[in-house]
């Protein structure tokens, strides 16, 4: 399998002026947050959201006639779908996209809003895609991969020439992988033209099929992790077989990794990514020895995250900081209790946020009551100073 | 008072190479959702998260060598804090602020970081307001207003000259007013490079100090709006006399339109604004007819939102949205009845998230019990449907 930096020029210049050139910013806070010399490249501000319409739109623009007119199938509930039925539907495409049942009605709504039909059928990825190839077989439709396909992998090498001219002075990027479409074609474009940059791949630790390909070894992929984006249970063959030998390394990253660049992105750099498209600065959080004082290129290759599960990550990042704390306090059941225990930590400066009784707990005697009382602090130090000063009045704590 | 273009554009060169020329986007889903063509002024993704740095640097830069020897002092518990503190520590300027009690801790803390000194002092804005004062003559410090200051609003223009740079076509621009500096600026700087401009205000209603002055009346002002950031009860004197000749109108924003806008460039625009700061989308979501088809500019002129106020406002807009819904449904306190209820609403395509049991409400049987069942939906019409298959199921609904 080759693929040249001439076959991604050519590509730039195919998908030129119809998709977004995004922008690259040095992140001056992330770069103090991390040691390292962050940029950011914003694919999560592409009109559908993520990085997958450079590749869509380069396959769909090298459709013979005949293959236009017939149209496109592809199996994705999620960035692969909406960008095809995005561009397709601007260039006059049909595009029918399978997705399992269970799919969320926002994605199929979204999907449907770009112009593509939307098919609902198969239990999971590998049944939607069964079926998608059966609609190639019955329709003559074209199935395109979200990454197993060499005009998908070209077009999204265009991502790293991008970058490579806004920032040209990298050290490294670090790059999420899914199917591996996007490292395939970044790895190709920027070992091209700066053959000492350091490629590296970010995988979730649920699902690191790219590693395990590399090792030999049979991946054991699954589970529900917020990096929805690059759950993929085998990295594809195409992709593979160009990025094998050009990517330095990859950094498996766990779901704590994800969830605190998710909320790291929004709260130091003020943009929205999704847990995939957060995995580069995950990767960097995880070991910022090993980028200190680098120039590190991050692609934010996606947005796309359910605004319920945004909240519930910039929430638990509050948690993980204890800067929401519970404080699980056994008492006396009598009146005026609460208002005792609140004037301590308000006093303490700590803002209460929630408090649950518990009465029932029979390792709490029967007169007594178990309170869960949720706290807004400072930071850390500030958490354990109001459950000092909770000690120090003689109540018991169970936790905080 | 009067306030130039070639005062503004020496105040840009004075600045120039030490703040930020943030970058302004054309926004095709913004457009598409309000129906005029939306430009938006990153002002969010300044070094310490708001527009306050053009207008504190250039106060500091004016500021004469014995007066920098001296320092400077101001009130304020937000981003003018942050900006003076910050660019004050970058010049060698010694910066004090002082915050009223009850001031978060992250914000004592953030101020703290960026070099200044932090005094707790008064109840209330006007409480630190009078003890800055009392420090300027105690110790010689020069009292810097966040608005009520020639150089800092003149320092504010520089926004709206960058921003007709990058969007020269706008029809026109709207700019949140809390004390008036950042209109005030902009309104001289756009009128005079463009006449024809329209300069609209967006004031919190809680707050509507700018519109009030206008009509010769007494402000109303108080609440807690999560548009802190303008919830001034009185405009600055100076920014009232350079705006009010030049403002064509102002929009009266309620709280309601501020969370949809927070919650809409999260969600479309994948950008994080503080309330404040979404002031100018949420005009524009509230009375999109008045803009359709228009070239408008707006100024996102902050970013820091509290991570949990976000999270909470993500969540009470898929509650407004329908996209999360409580059915309260009375029915027999037996064993099996959650899981009957939670077969209909499974099969009618509704996610569970939470389920309450009320068995002490004296309008409901003793032997029955209420539940408040809380189910994400794909959208309002989704929710009317699970609802109908409750009924048709035979549960007696109370809402939803």
């Amino acid at each position: 399998m080759t693929l040249t930096l001439d076959d991604i020029l050519a590509a730039r210049e195919r998908i030129r002026g119809q998709v977004d050139h995004t922008p690259t910013r040095h992140s001056r806070r992330l770069s103090l947050l991390t040691g390292a010399e962050v940029y950011v490249k914003f694919d999560n501000l592409h009109f559908t959201g993520s990085f997958k319409e450079r590749g869509a739109l380069n396959r769909l623009l090298q459709l013979s006639q005949d293959e236009r007119a017939r149209g496109v199938v592809a199996a994705s509930a999620g960035n692969h779908a909406q960008a095809l039925a995005y561009h397709g539907n601007r260039l006059g495409v049909p595009v029918t996209i399978v997705m399992p049942h269970g799919t969320p009605f926002v994605k199929i709504d979204g999907t449907r809003a770009h112009g593509a039909s939307v098919v609902i059928e198969g239990d999971d990825f590998s049944g939607s895609t069964e079926h998608a190839h059966a609609l190639a077989r019955e329709h003559g439709y074209v199935f395109v991969s979200a990454f197993d396909d060499l005009g998908i992998v070209t077009g999204q090498g265009v991502c790293a020439l991008e970058l490579l001219e806004d920032a040209p002075g990298l050290d490294g990027l670090l790059i999420p992988i899914g199917g591996g479409g996007l490292i395939a074609g970044c790895a190709v474009a920027a070992k091209a033209l700066r053959p000492d940059i350091e490629v590296i791949g970010v995988e979730a630790a649920m699902y690191p099929s790219f590693t395990a390909r590399r090792r030999g070894e049979q991946a054991r992929c699954g589970g529900q992790t917020i990096a929805e984006g690059i759950a993929i249970k085998a990295v594809g063959e195409i992709p593979f077989a160009i990025a094998d030998p050009l990517v330095d390394d990859v950094i498996v990253c766990e779901e704590a990794d994800f969830e605190r660049a998710v909320a790291f992105y929004a709260t130091h750099e003020k943009t929205v990514a999704e847990g995939a498209g957060a995995g580069g600065l995950a990767a960097l959080l995880r070991d910022p020895a090993r980028f200190a004082g680098k120039r590190v290129g991050l692609v934010l290759c996606g947005g796309n995250i359910d605004a319920r599960m945004l909240a519930v990550v910039l929430n638990r990042e509050l948690v993980r900081e204890r800067r929401l704390v519970v404080y699980r306090i056994v008492g006396d059941d009598r009146p005026g209790m609460l208002a005792l225990m609140s004037a301590v930590i308000g006093g303490a400066g700590g803002n209460i946020i929630d408090v649950v009784h518990n009465r029932l707990a029979l390792d709490v005697p029967a007169k007594g009551a178990e309170f869960d009382i949720m706290v807004e602090t400072r930071d850390h130090c500030h958490a354990d100073e109001i459950a000092q000063a909770l000690k120090d009045k003689g109540y018991v704590l169970r936790m905080g």
